[in-house]
């Protein structure tokens, strides 16, 4: 099919939502963000990019560190308030049920089923934005979607976590239904040719 | 609800799966990665993680640049061979047709309704990850899913792009339903408090 081109667009899609958390003066302050995603699996390696003039970047900056909590589409009207005003002229934590992490200054927001705390390995500043590269330290998940076996633990799957994913096309969408494993799938490919 | 802490765990879902395309040896090669996100909107700021001894890699160094092929659902097969399977023992130029882009050595995967051409502006390395944050400089979209209103290019909801999704429990997903408005749902929020 013939392409338009339509300008440079960073259009990569659609993007899981979460909620940076860092502690502000004094105070849990989080930053709702389609800028974070993975880098590498193992060392468990993450991205978070904020605005320079962030009310969340100082916090970051002061420990080295900052959370990343993964919501639910049932927090949608708070996830998008977050992400509408800022910590500057709303506390934030006065909304939400904070609880600190295991690093100094990492405040974990409770109502996500998730939790990741991260300590920033590389940080750079790129036209505007403050970009921390960071390691995963501890992963904190709800009881009712986490279960072990042979030592492993297993999460449950991406449909019961329900998290929410966002599009520049400024909509908000669930996750759908699953439609196949990693790995297996090519196999239906070379069986084919 | 109580957490358990399970260990550091780079769990961020699920995240967009994209195919990162690049010149090796002459030839088109395209890697299906998890490890590529959004950095900022304005300017468009993107990045990919890929690794080091990866054989993609060479080819995004010496163009100073590589692009993002957005694949559907439909392309699942396909995808998840090319995640499986290495450039250096499969030519993957023979499975698929490219075409060159705006920037040199930079191949577009034409089966993808969305292409980003990206030019890298800081590269890293981090623990055996080469990272590459890049500014979009062009956008490619089948005219099927783009449209033209008061000058402005409008894509078509994400649902019709109908991407892949992947999460570490190693299974694909499809989009699911819009369930909101990017900053109105938040209004719900101060409406009902």
């Amino acid at each position: 099919m013939a392409k338009r081109k339509i300008g440079p667009n960073p259009y990569v899609y659609p993007i899981p939502i979460v909620l940076i958390g860092a502690m502000v003066d004094g105070r849990a302050n989080y930053a709702t963000v389609g800028e974070c995603g993975l880098l590498g699996i193992r060392p468990p390696l993450v991205i978070a990019s904020v605005a320079t003039e962030h009310f969340t970047t100082p916090g970051i900056e002061a420990a080295g560190a900052f959370s990343i909590n993964v919501p639910t589409t049932e927090m949608l009207a708070l996830v998008d308030h977050f992400g509408s005003v800022s910590g500057r002229d709303v506390d934030k934590s006065a909304l939400v049920e904070s609880e600190p992490g295991t690093l100094p200054g990492v405040p974990l927001l409770i109502a996500c089923p998730v939790n990741l705390e991260c300590r920033v390995v590389e940080d750079l500043t790129v036209e505007g934005h403050r970009i921390f590269l960071a390691r995963v330290v501890e992963t904190h998940v709800d009881e009712a979607y986490v279960s072990e076996a042979d030592g492993r633990f297993r999460i449950a799957p991406v449909q019961d976590l329900d998290p929410i994913l966002y599009a520049l096309d400024n909509q908000y969408y669930s996750v759908g239904k699953p439609i196949g494993t990693g790995y297996q799938e090519g196999a239906k490919l070379t069986a084919e040719s």
